[in-house]
């Protein structure tokens, strides 16, 4: 698909046009270095000059070169724009690093800046920055700009804030980078050390990493319901009466189908965390690190949570297109063709479990788009901790009870109905019930007073074990004196 | 419920490995202290290393303590470590400042960042910075790094800008702490005095302080209309026809009440602007304080609007459902069990007054929408001033309007009908309808030309006793050059 | 409508109190004057004193004026003012800068910094700061806080992250702009040389500019399949059989005509990146510049998907209103009377081809949705550049993939019924089929190996013309060398 990147980086002349004149002002700004011509140099030199640098671009071939930059820019050969800038940006594919061990001597004590992305994920090391660190041991490597496509480098910052990762071993060459940055109005992000090269390297190619287990999680579980719901309500009818309603497998299968994913979704949303509680009351401390799996599990509740409300708002879309269906009108023809004058045609138990179930649903609806809403970059960004902690527990336990009250009213009296267990199997909605009950009832375990105390006495560092071991009241002034001052 | 914070904050000293041999290069950076050994204090321990500073941590059992800290840490004494740094983060409990009062000769003459919260919120101070200022005369008190969790600390910048507020009386101190708060990664927000501490420290306290009036009038006119309604609709039949329809309660009554108070507070946002233009009209100046109810009344339009959207769209909702409810599949089969071959089926004035309202309801929903998303921070952030007081008026009175049409239209000729009033009470849409079409007339009657002629020219400045008493060529120069040259 | 800036900015002393006693750790901090007394003036004042600056304020009236400002701040003369101060506000009307220029001799060597704005949209220059710099030549100019309100400036930077687009042909006036900016708590951003003044005053007078084509289009497209279907749906029936089916222009008309528009509008958004990437095709080159009509069509691509999206989310809203209606209630009292004995009430056919279309419909729905979201900034910001492209153009192509078959559903096979052809016109799907279709076989083609390979060739740079010049190993080496690093 054609996208921003693919487009020609146009030379417009005109935008820096008649600044002639101001290089007397502008000849004691910084001289930065550029090697390499491609379309990122370019831009790069373009919003260098605009920032009030002077450039000077390392090319092969400069005569051919010159005509894609912008004039103030000076493009000359290698080892001159080497020996004439401090600071040198490296915009050369990582495989051709090697090409310029010849300007070693003229890039020695120089601050490079390494832009280059891999081809692929590496988690192996070493990146590409650390091997031009062994390059060139005598200057001093940054990692940066590689996360900037060179059309957000040309645009210009007036798009939000375009954060920069940098990292280097030096820190007197990372935080001259860091002004340039700002002075080309990015936002610098320091992560530390050159070891985090890897990271920053591997940033822009990753593909919504957080979000591979909760959508495979989805997939998953509505493929489980949706052939559970397939077998009972379209198989069985089919195999025992011979009755064909295949018609319900794009519409009807899947609205029952999606509640579930939905529900059983936003009990795993909280379950992880119950988990993590029950096993710090268990092991008495909370420095005991988590096994591994829960730790991912924490890690990736919030898109969880954005698959169940995906689910449910599709659910409710879907409930509410059944009436205007041409299906919804036949069936209703046939009820009134083999309506008979005696029939009781109310049945208040219907209604009120329909105007109560239809009820609960839209406020759980409601409950998870205020969840989903919070959940929002900006929004999460506006809010402090504990409004934070408000909204996606307290609000979060709300919708999560609401949607389970939603699925027992729909259920009503049908788990005690013979006729519901097809081919044997127990209605959908009872399997569905199974983990938001056992969320629940671990939540309110933890509301026990005794509990919910010892809790609250580990979270604020308490020890089980040091509790004991060093009783004496010395000790016991430092605990209270050097805990956790900020929660 | 187990939050984030509640997990031990793992130390991770991979992370940090192998950069031992660049302590040369750190060894001329600046040198951290921190007393205090709790979580807060390891991660900001953890996060300083890895930002290139040199960290000493003061602790009253260092031996025990060292294991906690990533070992470019050097964890020392607490009289040491107070000499040996220049800038001093104060991690203990408020309440045991007192305890660092035998280190008040070697801290004096430096900076102390104070990072402690209250445990509530405190309105009268004096604020825990000020008391350690009090306490500490001769150091420069800075406040900061208070809303930040030890969780956010460990884990880095990358989660979009995370803001630190910052205020101090020492313009120097507080630079400082500022250049280190950029180094680290986050974006220090400078608050001014110390005085403004009392503030920072509420800021992590507070729990959506500018919703709880909304939230608060939202409930309070939700619980109005519903009893209200309750009387007419469901009562009303019962008590004079003996006809029980309290299966309306769940949803038809709740779906009368939802639009009712989404109007209602619609108005409101906008009253107060309303009433803000006639004080300033009457008064004949904009330099006249406010009244404090229309101060604070202005402050909470917006939250008054997206309590009046959240009603809207639940409206929506319900309405939706209606027809998927097995009462009105009941209703309709009952309709036509009594339709006798004679009667008239299609009523035109029906057809239209329904056609007519819900495509009125659906497009101030839509309007609604627009609003709702314009005031998201990031979207409100990406546009100017003059696009967003058009969205939020000129957009926002479209709305108005639309919904007031919606709602005339649902009453259509009902007002007229003796039937409608039950219990001698006018129909809910009367009621509804007064404060909609105050803020619309009021609004009309700011655009005739005499009256917005003079609002405009008080908006610029113009004062009318001022006008009058200096009435001078000169000073009238004056006027017009000093006013706000910023619209 | 009154809004925020129309409100007085209050004195509030109180705020600034009890800070006398600091005036001696202030008085080394820089001296920032102020020419004008009007409201933005004084909020400027106010906020240069909290963060921690000298303030002098020049008025032709010091004694009138100085009850509006903090008492921090000195108020004096003009040429006073100019004299004590390094860096001067002018805060004055744009026409009234030459009453300025008795300050000139006192100004020469100092920065001014022009915060004026223009009263309408600028194209042709010269700017206001141009202006200024004329006519102060000695004075180095730096354009910048004409974005930020005066309301802003005093409610403090609390509000997210507002941005301050500063332009200079001076680098040292305009980075000593850039302190004084983030020292207020603002975010600089640097646009660049004095030419950048014009864009930077038009900014703050801008009324949505890439807004207006999708949006026209999308009235006009609007327009034209309304009277389309008007003239189809209601005035046939009424010319050929005098059937009155007026009622269904509110609803049912413009319930055919959203999803019309909403499916050309998503084609709309996928054609210009076609045509750019046939274009480059046919040039066998990047570097060509694309017409201007496809560099502006490009441009707003996402506002048309956002258009397409409010079109295709109301069609929703309007779609699942219809049986909720009293026409549809009578029409089926109606079918009920006319249903005979005999009758076959049940239509597979018709069950079928709605499950099918409503199920497609749905799905594409909500894919929109995903695009939507993604599309708000904060979202944008947090996915990186591979991760935008995919939801952008592969999830985008799957919606606009379903909503055509949502479409070619609901068309099923009446294009071959001569019945729907009224007055000899083709239904509306149909026509609103001719554009999608051309959108996806254009990608398809796109996707045949030998001309993705080509096309690939030509984004990483690769020229037709130029490979065949330029057949050299040297050159080809070099080729390779300075091509894009970064992808």
């Amino acid at each position: 698909m054609p996208d921003d990147m693919a487009r020609p980086l146009i030379h417009d002349r005109v935008e820096a046009g008649g600044s002639r004149h101001l290089e007397a002002s502008m000849s004691d700004s910084p001289v930065i270095g550029i090697m390499g011509t491609g379309d990122f140099s370019r831009s790069l030199a373009r919003r260098l000059v605009s920032s009030g640098y002077q450039v000077v671009v390392g090319s092969r071939n400069p005569k051919h070169s010159e005509a894609f930059f912008p004039e103030e820019a000076e493009v000359t050969s290698q080892v001159e724009a080497a020996s004439q800038a401090a600071l040198v940006f490296l915009a050369v594919y990582p495989e051709h690093h090697s090409t310029l061990l010849e300007l070693k001597p003229s890039l020695a004590g120089k601050t490079l800046v390494d832009v280059s992305n891999g081809l692929r994920i590496n988690h192996d090391g070493p990146s590409n920055a650390e091997q031009l660190a062994d390059m060139f041991p005598e200057s001093d490597v940054v990692k940066g700009f590689n996360t900037i496509s060179a059309w957000a480098l040309q645009r210009g910052p007036r798009d939000a804030s375009r954060q920069i990762f940098l990292c280097s071993n030096s820190s007197t060459a990372k935080s001259s980078v860091t002004q340039l940055c700002r002075r080309m109005g990015f936002v610098p992000v320091d992560m530390g050390l050159l070891s985090s090269s890897l990271e920053i390297e591997n940033l822009p190619l990753s593909l919504f990493p957080s979000w591979r287990i909760p959508i495979l999680c989805t997939l998953f579980l509505f493929i489980l319901f949706y052939l559970y719901n397939f077998l009972r309500d379209v198989l069985q009818p089919y195999v025992t009466a011979g009755k064909s309603v295949f018609y319900k497998m794009p519409i009807d299968t899947v609205n029952v189908t999606l509640p579930s994913v939905a529900l059983v979704m936003l009990a795993l949303v909280y379950l992880p965390g119950l988990c993590a509680a029950f096993f710090q009351l268990w092991s008495g401390t909370k420095y005991n690190r988590f096994p591994n799996w829960l730790d991912r599990w924490l890690a990736c509740r919030k898109q969880f949570g954005l698959c169940s409300f995906l689910c449910a708002a599709l659910h409710a879309i879907y409930s509410l297109s059944l009436p205007m269906r041409k299906s919804a009108r036949f069936k209703l023809l046939l009820a009134v063709r083999q309506m008979k004058e005696g029939d009781e045609v109310w049945v208040e138990e219907e209604v009120w479990r329909m105007e109560l179930y239809v009820s609960a649903g839209i406020m759980a609806l409601g409950l998870l788009s205020l969840l989903a809403v919070t959940s929002l970059p900006s929004v999460a960004d506006s809010v402090n901790w504990r409004e934070f902690t408000f909204i996606q527990s307290t609000v979060g336990y709300c919708a999560l009870s609401m949607a389970t009250v939603h699925t027992l009213l729909y259920g009503w009296d049908r788990a005690f109905d013979p006729v519901q267990y097809r081919f044997m199997l127990p209605p959908t909605f009872m399997l569905v019930l199974v983990l938001p009950c056992v969320a629940l009832l671990g939540r309110l375990a933890l509301c026990v007073p005794s509990v919910a105390r010892r809790l609250q006495r580990i979270r604020r560092g308490w020890e089980k074990t040091r509790h004991i071991r060093f009783r004496l009241p010395e000790d016991n002034c430092r605990n209270i004196l050097d805990d956790v001052s900020n929660v």
